[in-house]
């Protein structure tokens, strides 16, 4: 018997989420049949990260064990037989057969993408959040400067949460933009990328919708500070919506 | 009566092409459904470029004849009402009622999307032509190079043509590269911008699926002279898969 680890990435565009469900395609889902297609082995994946409806990954991570002969850095190849070309297995090897990838310390990264332009672009319709009108950067990145380091992010959590402790660190928050291309102006893209020790339900997609309310000037940098101070959802701003972010990596500490 | 012209941009992904067809959805048939929807007027848009299937845009021209006394410049977002989101109208203004968008001297380019990486990336599966191994670039702009200027691109033209002359004029081809995010390694995009007078059925495609076997070795550079030379379609290289390519601007010469 061995444990297989897999990094996985997808574009979450028809999927409702990585967590399976009776009726619904789910990321879970199509790997575990892909899994059986390949092996034989009617197995369940363990998935680190379970992304919402529409939401994308580059680096999701899934363990599952099997007793296949397949090389473990081959795993890859064989799986991505099976699956529809929205999911891809980049990367398999094998880890120790107690390695969960929920009960293990990680260093995860999401991006969150606005499109910033007077027309939604099709291009960016599934992948960005289209936002019309500036944002002031220059105090969105003031008030990301309050979210980084060790906080009770209760504020910044959905109430449907299961978390018993809403305390996590964040390490960095980037805000870059750039131009979608040469030919469109008054077009760009913000790119915000959030680095932690973990994140509670949507945390991301409410810091990503409290930086754009900061931007559009409807909160300043410095009442992001008070908002954690209350530890109650109702005192950040708005849940960005779940297309613009992508679970860019998750850095195993003790693997 | 007024003559207005319209800039749009769509994801072709799930478009049989731009030219409308009885049984299939087509960006001309979509255009022509909103329109109606939004003047009561049964018209028929004209296009400047009738792109193939799974083929995208940043800023095709279309231009119809109304009667209606919505402000030309704000057509765009009673147009976008009735459009599917993959389709959108970036601009729009008023021309001269004779003017014709493919009878009138423009300056075209497109993009052209490789991705380059081990294992695809769902991400890209729509919008780029996926292709292992390494290329060389250097030989690729090299190949390029002989491609510039007024040619016969007879063997750089489908077959299915309905042109009588294949002599066209390109300014420019550059070829960049870029990484995809900081997050993956040995994963890039490749990204061909072609500059010309007019484009022949398929031409950037030729010329795509040309470079990237000169990129992979399997021709010279300069044999791209030789191809160019024999004027018959087997002469130059393989047609790239029509998700890469996208249609970036027309500039109108003398509208």
């Amino acid at each position: 018997m061995k444990r297989i680890m897999l990094t996985v990435a997808y574009d979450g565009t028809s999927y409702s989420g990585w967590q399976i469900q009776p009726n619904a395609p789910t990321i879970e889902g199509e790997l575990n049949k892909a899994i059986y297609a390949a092996t034989g082995e009617n197995i369940q994946v363990i998935g680190a990260s379970r992304t919402d409806a529409g939401v994308h990954a580059y680096g999701n991570i899934a363990v599952f064990d099997t007793q296949s002969t397949i090389p473990p850095d081959r795993f890859l190849y064989t799986i991505n037989r099976w699956l529809p070309p929205e999911i891809r297995v980049l990367y398999s090897c094998e880890v120790a057969v107690d390695f969960h990838p929920r009960h293990c310390d990680t260093i995860k990264t999401y991006e969150y993408v606005i499109l910033q332009s007077k027309i939604e672009l099709p291009q960016f319709h599934n992948c960005a959040w289209h936002v019309r009108g500036n944002l002031n950067i220059e105090a969105m990145r003031q008030a990301a400067a309050f979210l980084i380091g060790e906080h009770d992010f209760k504020s910044f959590c959905c109430v449907r949460t299961q978390a018993e402790h809403t305390v996590r660190t964040i390490y960095s928050i980037k805000i870059l933009t750039e131009s979608v291309n040469a030919v469109l102006d008054d077009t760009y893209l913000v790119k915000i990328s959030v680095t932690g020790n973990g994140f509670l339900y949507n945390m991301v997609r409410i810091i990503a919708g409290t930086l754009v309310q900061v931007g559009k000037g409807q909160f300043l940098p410095q009442y992001v500070a008070d908002m954690l101070e209350k530890k109650e959802r109702c005192a950040a701003g708005q849940t960005a919506p779940p297309q613009g972010l992508t679970l860019m990596e998750i850095k195993l500490c003790n693997k």
